[in-house]
Order: C-alpha cells, then structure tokens, then sequence
C-alpha cells in the first residue's frame, strides 16, 4: 500500500474567535488545494472529521459544506469517532483510492470549540464517553484520564514529576511551532503546582479547547507519479476498537486497542516500533502520551519514563514524540487533530519543520484516540 | 460491481419508551447476525449512520459502542450525511469491500428521537441545513420543504391534492407493514384538512419523529458463494452533493443532486430508470416523494402527477413506491431509514414482502436525501 500525500492545509490553531466552522473548514481546503496544485474540480469525493459541530454550532451535515466550499457534487461525508475523527478521515480517503473508485481524495478535520461555554464544552465532550455509564453519572474527560493516571502511577511506581515532564517537553516543540496555540515554556514546578482539574491532572496535564482545521489531499501513487511529484507515502493505516466505557476495560494502565491498531499497522508497513524515527501521539492528557509510548511499542509496559526521563522524547532526542507540541500545547481542536498529526509528520518527512526539524526523519507514525481508547488510528508515513 | 446482502435487521418503528440508543442498534445488530448465521468475529468492520445521538441522547462516538455490542476489537465508524446517514453507512461498507481490504462488513443505522421534546427534535434536525443561513434566520425542515412545495405547485400548476395522494398512498402501504410506526388507513380529505405545520405542506404530508435501527451485513460475491447463499447483490451505489443551503440551488422544484446520483447508478448497473421495478424514496415530505419520481427519471420534470393519480406507485401499480410505507407511514428514525430501506428492497426481491409484494421485482432502488437534498444517495439491487 503506497498513498500519496499531494497537498496539506492547515488553519492557525487557537481561540480564533474571527473564525467561524466554516470559514476554519475552508480555509484549510483551499491551502491544501493550493499546495498540491491541482484544480477543485480533481478532488473526486471528501471525508470530513468532526465532532461536536452539531452540539457547539447546530450545524450537522459538515459534507456537504465541505464540497459547497469547493463548488462540487462529489461525494462527501462526515466521519465521527471522537477525538480519532480527523485519522479516520484520512483512513476512508486511503480506503476508497484502494478501491480503485477514485484517484485523488480530500480529507479534512475541524472542529469549533470556543463559541460555547467550558462547562458546554465539557459535557458536549463527554459525548465520547458513554452516556449511559460515564456521562450521566458525573463523570468528566479529566476525571476518567485521572483514574487511569492513578492506576497507572499506582501500578509502575511513577511519580506525577514524569507526567509534568511530558507537558513540559511538548510547551517546548510549541514553542517551535508558528501554528500552535501555545508558544511558551512551562516548568516541571509550574505543570504540578497548577491549578488541580481531576487529581493527579493539573491544568499543564490537560490539553485546551481549541478551534482549527486541517486539509490533506491523497492520490493514488500512480496519479502522483503523472503529476510529477515527489510525495511523501502513507504506508499504512490502521483502526481498532475498545468498549467505550472504561470500566469495561482489561485494565486501567494501558490502552489495548492502540496495541492492535499499531501491531497491525507495523505488519502492513513492514516495519517495527523502532524504524519509526518521529511521531504524533494523542496527549489529550500528559498520561495517554505515556500509555501511547507503551502501546506503540516505543517502550516496554510501565517503563516510558526512561525514555522521557532521558529526553530522547525531545524532537533532537532518540525516539522524537510529538515536535507540533501535541495536543497539549499545540492544541486540541478534536476533528482536526488527526489533520494536524498527519501534516506535522508530512513535514518532518520533506525536512520542511523549520526548527523542530528531525534529522534524517525517514518514517513517520500518527496516534489518534476517540475517547478513552475506544477507538484508535494508526498511520504509518514513508519518505 | 456486485456486493452480496448477507443478512439484515430491522427493529419495529415507532415511539419506543421503552428501548434506548443501544438497545435499538443492538437488537438490529443481532437480527442481521442471526439471519447471516455466522458468528461476530467473522465481521471485519462496521459503519454506523447516526444523525443526532449527540444532540438527542449526550452520545457520540457511536462506532465503538456499535463493536462493542459485538465484542469486537474492529474498525468502527460513525458516518452522517444528515437523513442520508444511514446509506452512507451502506455506501462505505461497500467501497470497503471492493477495496479487497475486507470480506465481510457491517452496515447500521440507528436514531434514539423520543426522548426530547418536539421543539428540542425540531431544532436539531435543522443542523441538517444551514445553521447560518437557515436555522439562525428561524427556518425549520416543514418551512423549507413547504417552500419547495410551493415552488413546484406554482410552476408545474399541481394541486394540493396530488400531494395528499402520496399520503394516502403510503399510509395504505403502511398497514401492510408490520415493522411501521403507522399502520391506519388515511383519506385525501383528512390529509388536505389535517393541522396546517408549514403551508401548504399539513401534519399528514410530514414523516414523524420516530425510534428505529436497522443493519445489514455485506459480503464480496465470492464470500457469498462460500457460504453456500443465493443472496440480493447491490449492483450500483453512487452519492452526490448540492449547496447546503437552499437559496444556493439551481431552483427549489427540482432536486439536482439526486439526478447526479441517479445517472451514475444507473449507469454503473447498465439499467435505465424503467429497469427498476421496486423503489424506496425519500419522502420526509409528500413533496420529496414526488421530486424523487421525477430526480430518478420515473416521470418527467413536472409529471410525476401522472403517475400518481393513475395509481401507478401503489404496490400493484406499475411503479410501486415506498411499499414499506415511506418514511411518512413506516416512520423516520434518521439514521435508520436508510437500511430500512435496503431491507425493503431485499425482501421485495427476495418475494419476502408478505401482503405488499411486488410482482417479478427483479431490480431495486433505494434513494436517501440528506436536508433539502444536499446529499443523496441511491443504491441499486438486483436479485
């Protein structure tokens, strides 16, 4: 499998309050388009990932909004599975170029998240969850994150500083990265002794609410070839799914389905866990940044604090994790994310991530999470 | 193209008080599974088309609770195309399939509606349209279909009555339909005379709120072959997109992107309009129904009256309609209508559709319009 990546778009994330759903949605469109070159009219169908429009604008029916910004009657849909919205974007364009359907396919993620209050947020959110178990029971995103931080903790004897530095690590790629909604370092000190949200998870634990859009365009590497470019791959792509409420889990420490989504995804690409030389993981929270590591196979169970405690988690370091800053300070605006991941690796790729750059970056993995590991995305990018 | 229904599951629709989301999409689940007679990890990957379990019930992330109920670990996603919803799910199961990545899929639709109130449903069905231009402004679905009404009324010069007479035509149908949400016998008088909602459209020319889930299970030809069956083949699946909002379209009498959808499902199955003997359509409004003959090339643009008033879409007619009772009498859970609709075709090709049968239905049809018609998508079936 060899899909190539022909053109990337992608908004300025933040709390764009100028910016509507939809002018974020075509903004990205209309920047990928641009790059890749090509006339609207070559993109032949259009999945789109999104979350919460319905709930935070009462705008359902984002596809069609998606081909209207283009001035198409191609097919294109909507995709939804929480947070892992924007991957399984990309998933059903590589799908449908695989089904020899079509050549060349957009893919698109956003989501606006700051016209409505936080507790709105929150309980919109809350919808990746399960309503019947966790939701109506009181629970929150930071509350379920925190159980499997304390069970993780509880388990492998890691201290909350190790959680901290993960924040601190991704404040600082933001730094590095024009499009990010933070740019500024945080502390070790300053991540634990922020404000609590859900014991252990202080505010730096906890990625923001975030508005923002992205846009890929895939093709057939045979299409690309006749368009004379020198694309980066997607070699693979993989999606798996858990319960959907914790408590239904194997155990609180890990996340299986990613486990799944990874081995099957290495298989496709032919590689393991230690040929991938950057990657976007889903640190929706400091703690899945740590149970990523592990279920990707970067580190052994319980044992990723070496590798961040060593900084090699650092985009100059050995096993360089999320250099856009994450979720965590580059921001979480839900159906874009999966947007976001896949273009930061196209650009570390093409050597084109500016002071973030990743040396002799060759192959390149994105790690999406709806919910709390409910469902999960695994691609795969080659040079 | 041929893609083998290999079972289906249909819940009654109705107001079922006493059956939530889940409980719908399960037992629609475990029919299809059952009728398949093959065991759940046999499944390869699911999609589910759901409109607003978001809005309704604080629920996303409908995939993963769809994997769930089967214990499964398998790729799951959520799609929405508004009302088109559950098609899409049909459309992309197939596209799976031919993309040789999967033998075996399952297609759901579900909607859990009656648990908010009329004003709440009314309200979060019109994220189906424009928010900015439609919603904001006041409109609801009846007032923008009864503006399509009377935009057809005055140009083809039709009486109120050949409307009435899609009514009566699909409440006749829905007495023979055990699994419809309607099941009595209405006159022409009653729907002209029924409470005005958005004039000239009455109560008795809108489909109803309603509870419902339906899945089908796909497979390759030769998957179907090795399981010894003699199984309905989709033979064409095509969707298409028009402008999100209504006052962008090319005129309010005619649905382009139906037509779109029409011509190139007819032209992958090599049939014409007059091969298809059996038709479910799209008849949230008396009005859509008959912009739905005239889209699909049953009648000429301004015709379909013809049609109508000589009888010829009842069941015994000679292109009988919405036998299952339309969305109008069998009831409109959004998500579901779709596969309530495949699951028609099916047993009407299968000469399982018990007291309205359809006479040698050799092929098919199915046409699902997400809001005013901004997306569509048509499916053609052959025994």
């Amino acid at each position: 499998m060899k899909i190539a990546v022909i053109g990337t778009g992608l908004t300025k994330f933040g709390e764009l309050w100028s910016k509507g759903l939809n002018d974020l949605l075509a903004e990205a469109q209309l920047s990928a388009l641009k790059e890749a070159n090509i006339e609207a009219n070559q993109i032949e169908e259009i999945f789109t990932g999104n979350m919460c429009a319905g709930e935070f604008s009462g705008q359902l029916h984002v596809g069609a909004m998606a081909s209207e910004n283009l001035n198409l009657n191609v097919p294109s849909t909507r995709v939804e599975g929480a947070c892992a919205s924007g991957s399984i974007a990309i998933r059903n364009a590589i799908q449908l170029i695989e089904s020899g359907k079509a050549k060349i396919v957009m893919a698109n993620g956003v989501e606006k998240m700051t016209d409505v209050s936080t507790p709105q947020a929150t309980s919109g959110l809350m919808g990746a969850g399960s309503e019947e178990w966790e939701e109506f029971q009181g629970a929150t995103f930071p509350g379920l994150y925190a159980m499997m931080a304390r069970a993780y903790m509880h388990k492998f004897s890691v201290p909350k500083e190790v959680l901290a530095m993960v924040a601190v690590k991704n404040h600082k790629h933001g730094t590095m990265n024009p499009k990010a909604q933070f740019r500024r370092e945080i502390t070790v000190e300053q991540a634990l002794n922020a404000t609590m949200v859900a014991d252990p998870l202080t505010l730096l634990d906890c990625s923001p609410i975030s508005d923002g859009a992205g846009s890929i365009i895939l093709a057939s590497e045979e299409t690309a070839k006749e368009l004379g470019l020198d694309p980066v791959f997607i070699v693979a792509s993989s999606q798996a799914s858990d319960s959907l409420a914790l408590h239904s889990r194997k155990n609180l420490y890990s996340t299986y389905a990613a486990k799944v989504a990874a081995e099957k995804a290495y298989k496709q690409a032919g590689i393991s866990a230690k040929d991938i030389n950057v990657a976007e993981v889903h640190d929706c929270f400091t703690i899945a940044e740590i149970m990523a590591i592990e279920a990707l196979g970067f580190a052994e169970l319980g044992k990723a604090r070496e590798l961040i405690e060593a900084n090699e988690t650092y985009y100059n370091g050995a096993k360089p994790i999320n250099t856009s800053g994450g979720l965590k300070a580059a921001g979480h605006p839900i159906g874009a994310t999966g947007l976001k991941q896949a273009i930061e690796i196209v650009h570390q790729l093409k050597g084109e991530a500016g002071e973030r750059q990743v040396k002799n970056a060759e192959i390149g993995l994105t790690h999406n999470v709806g919910g709390t590991g409910a469902t999960v995305v695994v691609n795969v990018f080659k040079r």
